[in-house]
């Protein structure tokens, strides 16, 4: 197997076209990851999420990683990983315009959820969810890809 | 969508039924996602990887954390999580018979490959990689599934 280095066009490349992806936030040492559907545009992934452990903990700290990949066997895949910046689109004036540009780009792409619709139980009680769009910024982005080597692979 | 906790058995058997899932380790505020193959036994996640930056923060902070997986849709899919801790299975007699259990669990699933083969890559310098096995004690595990309901679910 030989791992390579990914070029930052074809890492963001990847970024661009899977929407399927895993986000981790933490608190204190603790490391916490969760799925996440996502879109990419300019710099930003948006995604939205229903209040839980995850928001509370990205609200706390916004220092987040996300990372994505292709795997089609063990010996051939590419991932990338972005370290970024959690940032919340409330429902106010001034986050009213990104916020609806998240939501109609979430909307466009087949990940579509209608998040009023949601519900939740525990314990055998039922919870409504709320709703929450945000973006994180991508700061710095590192993408490998492996690939097998005939007469090397197992 | 109606989202349900799933209880600790069926959260333990998505584990042991999967065996590609995603790792974070954190240093300092910043979270780090790598995807990994494993196969869980009694408590354990085993796995390993080539030193790098991943098994560094590993051993500076053991507390990581665990997702496994299994989306069909947006609407439809299990995840587990597990909060866990770190435990590198050295190349020493202490460790031996563990680091063995552990090669022949992970040499059994159709996940292997040989790691002595695995070489990288970097700024056009070939770097041999030198293979790490670890285990991840199962401290805590949750689940959660999600399925969609007629009429509800976009």
């Amino acid at each position: 197997m030989l791992i390579q280095e990914m070029t930052r066009k074809a890492s963001l490349d990847l970024l661009a076209r899977t929407h399927l992806g895993r986000l981790a936030c933490t608190q204190g040492p603790q490391p916490y990851i969760v799925p996440i559907y996502f879109v990419y545009d300019a710099h930003y992934i948006y995604s939205f999420s229903t209040v839980g452990q995850k928001i509370e903990w990205m609200r706390a700290n916004p220092v987040v990683c996300v990372e994505a990949d292709e795997v089609v066997t063990p010996t051939q895949w590419q991932s990338v990983v972005v370290l970024g910046r959690y940032q919340e689109l409330p429902n106010t004036p001034e986050w009213h315009d990104a916020q609806l540009f998240a939501y109609k780009l979430l909307h466009q792409k087949a990940m579509w959820w209608e998040p009023g619709y949601a519900r939740t139980i525990v314990n055998g009680v039922e919870r409504p969810l709320v709703p929450v769009f945000y973006r994180i910024l991508v700061e710095q982005i590192t993408g490998h890809c492996a690939s097998p080597e005939p007469g090397h692979a197992v």
